[in-house]
């Protein structure tokens, strides 16, 4: 089967040096907003305009259950899921708290949650959980482009909406086992090295999880041969929702960021299946989840972030979105030394 | 002489364990959201309530020019303090990009630079810069005291006026120098290790900076005894005026949020003076100056950010300040799992 993934524009080199010109006149010392002058940067070159756009920020959070928690892989039981869901609605979880921090549009999207839904929560239900991949592929092939296709459809509605940066975050009880596995699978890495402890599994819940997915993942090496065959395998439903989220964001020329492991390897199947999409993502944050560091080292991923957080919902993705705006006001807002009357470096002694 | 300055409560580990307490009934899992917890935590110590406040930030930015820049230790002439201070009065310079996104209001407090006082600047000038301590002391013990003193001053007055959190910044052309002086002074750094390139020195410019410094340092080292010594040997009028205000904030219960290098070296002068200062204070980042490293392990400090900034003005400070805020807002705002009717761990087997 081919899947049918949009076009990608490559991030713009032109608008990118453009940035960097004005950040140099600005009225401080050359290069010394440090990351911040580096994403201002990036976000012209992704949205092909300087300054860019960065004051309407969307948090898109994708939820979906798993039918590797019969497995008992999780510290929290799969009801959570679906009970988290009614607490995104009624605004009590820390994600609504950060949104409303930074000034952000919540919209929690359930793609696959094992349960009636919620009001004040976008349905677009695939099914109710996945299979459990211990036993059988997680999805069909037409489930997984589905999910996808949700996730490309719902970036593309944000840019028409006019969102200028995609912020994405996921629940689902036990997806840091099918992230990992999923990571297992797209990469060299052995389920030690990638699961772990999720909620917050004790040393022998973690190595059950730990044989769990070593298991699940020698059983699907035998017939996985593409980075979509992994995903309907072993991901999950917001995994293919949120690649494809960031599919769409790219081609859509929005910015996109990442937040920790479960969307760091969404992130890493999006570039397998479509390159160019690697363009459009920001890294917001390093996550305690153990597989987080080796998924962003595949990625060649510098995250903006590193507060010990493990939290998943777009936690880290919302607060990094400050940093994304106070690169754009940087360029829209600061005077530059012309501007401002202030001297400029004095001329070096040849020496 | 005797310096005279206020009590500092010791922060209460009462309101800390309090806070920790209803953290972990948040609905996530205990301890998932990392330094934000332990922030959330520290605040409450600070602050002797649960939760705490945290909406109100004020960033102060004390300025003053240094007589050492006679010695050509800058990148930038002398002149660009006082033509900062112009920018920051109309609103063009980082900082005010910076407290405009954080929604922080921002004082500018001239307490010493070398020419006329700017509208919109508050006007404490000390005197027209320190005196050239490649030569002689930088200030009087009459001088360090006032400076000091406005310090303590304005932030007893943020306290009364209801700031909940203070953000501290500073602007003065050569004072990398006086602080990479002062920290050899009340440590035992050497110079090449405390020096560095400031607003961007080339290789040989650094060099000679360098020099100079190790030179003040060793003719100070002869009569200063105590660290206000060293304060009146080597340093600033903003150095001393930004320890001052830590002082105050501290005995006011007031959170402080140390920006770069030049606060942090502040902030070990405020330490050394008054010990109980050290209790509220939070490190918001790492900056690329050289020494600030050695100054924040001298302090015990592990900062919130590292985004490779170097700009000073309070720029990590202000980023910071949203940190403090969405920790505050956790504990405010967040549901717990009783409220929220979400289900808590499962029972972990007896294994």
């Amino acid at each position: 089967m081919e899947l049918k993934l949009p076009e990608i524009p490559e991030p713009s080199r032109q608008h990118r040096l453009a940035a960097q010109e004005q950040l140099d006149r600005k009225t401080k010392p050359i290069g010394s907003l440090g990351r911040l002058e580096e994403l201002a940067a990036q976000l012209c070159a992704i949205q092909h305009k300087v300054p860019p756009d960065t004051a309407r920020k969307r948090i898109l959070v994708f939820a979906a259950d798993h039918g590797i928690t019969e497995e008992k892989v999780s510290a929290y039981p799969r009801e959570v899921t679906a009970q988290m869901l009614a607490n995104f609605a009624a605004g009590g979880a820390a994600i609504n708290v950060l949104a409303r921090l930074v000034g952000a549009e919540l919209i929690v999207v359930d793609v696959g949650v094992a349960a009636e839904p919620v009001d004040g929560v976008k349905n677009c239900k695939v099914r109710w959980g996945t299979r459990n991949f211990a036993h059988e592929p997680a999805m069909t092939v037409e489930e997984a482009q589905q999910a996808l296709d949700i996730g490309i459809e719902l970036a593309f509605e944000a840019a028409k909406e006019g969102v200028d940066v995609l912020c994405l975050g996921e629940m689902g009880i036990g997806n840091t086992a099918a992230a990992a596995a999923l990571l297992c699978l797209l990469s060299d890495a052995a389920a030690e090295q990638v699961v772990g402890r999720g909620t917050g599994l004790t040393d022998a819940q973690l190595q059950h999880k730990r044989d769990v997915v070593a298991q699940a993942v020698a059983r699907h090496r035998e017939w996985v041969k593409t980075p979509f065959e992994a995903l309907c395998a072993v991901g999950g439903l917001e995994i293919a929702a949120l690649a494809g989220s960031m599919i769409g964001a790219a081609a859509g020329k929005m910015p996109v960021l990442v937040d920790g492991f479960i969307v760091t390897v969404a992130a890493l199947v999006a570039v397998k299946l479509a390159p160019k999409t690697r363009g459009a993502l920001i890294f917001a944050h390093r996550s305690e989840e153990l597989g987080h560091r080796y998924a962003l080292e595949l990625l060649e991923a510098k995250p903006l972030l590193d507060l010990g957080m493990r939290l998943g919902e777009g936690s880290g993705a919302a607060l990094a979105s400050l940093f994304v705006e106070a690169a754009g006001r940087i360029l829209r807002e600061m005077a530059t030394f012309a501007q401002a009357g202030v001297s400029e470096r004095e001329e070096e002694d040849a020496t």
